[in-house]
């Protein structure tokens, strides 16, 4: 099953995605929709006002999650290009909400930062409240998957030693535009890219992630309570702009693709801001 | 003008705190409060169920903020006393809502971690929304001030580069009890304080601060959206428990007070979660 978050004349609303409509669940979005107990069949028997899927105007996937949790070098190929070891724990920052923005809405380019870079990233999105979860707890606690392009403003994510400030610039970060169900994706690696104006930056697969979705669900979960729409974004593969040479960065009209295999893609145009 | 949110039978209240009795402003929380443009007159002037001042439960001053920033690294007398220089931007870095409880109630002391601390802390109260602010603009949007407690689980903020994991366990950040508003305080440096069972352990002035409160309002509003019910933690001065030689943390029992004189004070027990 694919669900998502839609803007309409009335407001956003939570949708199943089918092949060829979006059908209406009767929630103000997909926060509110895993909050029911009985999401999956409530979603799955919706039967309200239906969309084309062809111009659907997805709002983020989650508009207001009460957490978004990001995960730094989490990719062994990305940690052994750069020299690292592998990590023990997870490095985890966060972004706040309005650094969201839908699948396919413009990127804003702050005026006050040249540094602009891309991070495609498998989000988890939790679909049950859950508390120092064992292995089988936090797989239940995972509604599915999507996709977030992590952009990172790196000349303030490395004013200070604390990353939040280059992660949660307003308006930046895609995240979309649907989330799959486990149950609907095959086993095993899936492919992870990012693809800047028709030229392929990243490419890598999620088994190379040193901590999985489940790890990091038992590990968040053992600082704080997870709920229903909370965002785990997994970390990104190498091939950021920032580590080229010459660096490469996101500018004014460029188009970024961020995408993970069988779940979807979120696709933005940049535009800097006045 | 004293505003905090407590617990009623009926859920959480907004109130205006005067010398002996609390009154209802009809809102649910200080969020809530915070988002009416009218906020100020109209707590002046509730008038709704009222409370003896003496015995209120007092809820997370802002339950449910939309971003909880805190500053890391801004007292010149503990950046000196550390060796460093003075720093050019703020250092920043987030808790999750979840982490937030009220100013009485129990620290709740993970299982998980043998080295959490105490961080007294001013905090800034955001009382509308600013975007790119001048300095009038920031001091405008300043509803008030309170107190924090930013408990640090030391082990878990030193696990990687980035203090998230250490700062936003769940229930152990004390918030309140309530927000001054500004013309209720003295100009100049305002002493703050924690005491551990009845020792002090950290003393400053608030005329210490690297970045103070109009020039954090600016320089996050640089980023993002400042909104109503916004918490902004200016950070904590020389002598916390890490740095002790040996080192002194929180266990069971003990009783930790943060104060900033002249706002009121943070008093919590700690409780080991078994």
């Amino acid at each position: 099953m694919r669900l998502a978050t839609i803007r309409t004349a009335a407001g956003t609303r939570a949708v199943r995605v089918d092949e060829r409509t979006a059908t209406e669940t009767g929630d103000a979005d997909l926060r509110a929709l895993l909050s029911r107990p009985d999401w999956a069949t409530h979603a799955a028997a919706a039967a309200g006002p239906s969309h084309p899927v062809e111009g659907l105007d997805y709002a983020p996937l989650v508009p207001a999650p009460e957490k978004i949790v990001c995960v730094g070098l989490n990719y062994r190929d990305h940690v052994q290009e750069m020299g690292h070891d592998l990590p023990s724990y997870p490095t985890l920052f966060a972004k706040y909400p309005p650094a969201l923005i839908g699948a396919y809405d413009e990127i804003e380019l702050p005026a006050i930062s040249d540094a602009v870079d891309y991070e495609a990233e498998l989000v988890v999105v939790i679909g049950e409240s859950v508390r120092d979860a064992d292995d089988a707890q936090a797989a239940a606690a995972i509604a599915g998957y999507s996709v977030l392009n992590d952009v990172s403003m790196r000349d303030f994510q490395n004013r200070t030693s604390q990353f939040l400030q280059g992660k949660t610039f307003e308006h930046a970060t895609p995240l979309g535009p649907v989330l799959v169900t486990p149950d609907e994706l095959p086993d095993g690696g899936w492919a992870i890219t990012s693809v800047l104006d028709g030229e392929t930056m990243q490419s890598s697969t999620t088994d190379q992630l040193v901590f999985g979705a489940v790890e990091l669900v038992k590990y968040i979960s053992a600082i704080l309570t997870l709920t229903p729409g909370d965002v785990i974004a997994t970390g990104t593969p190498g091939g950021v702009g920032h580590a080229r040479r010459p660096p490469r960065y996101l500018t004014d009209g460029a188009e970024i693709v961020a995408a993970v295999a069988g779940i979807g893609e979120c696709r933005n145009v940049c535009r800097k801001k006045p």
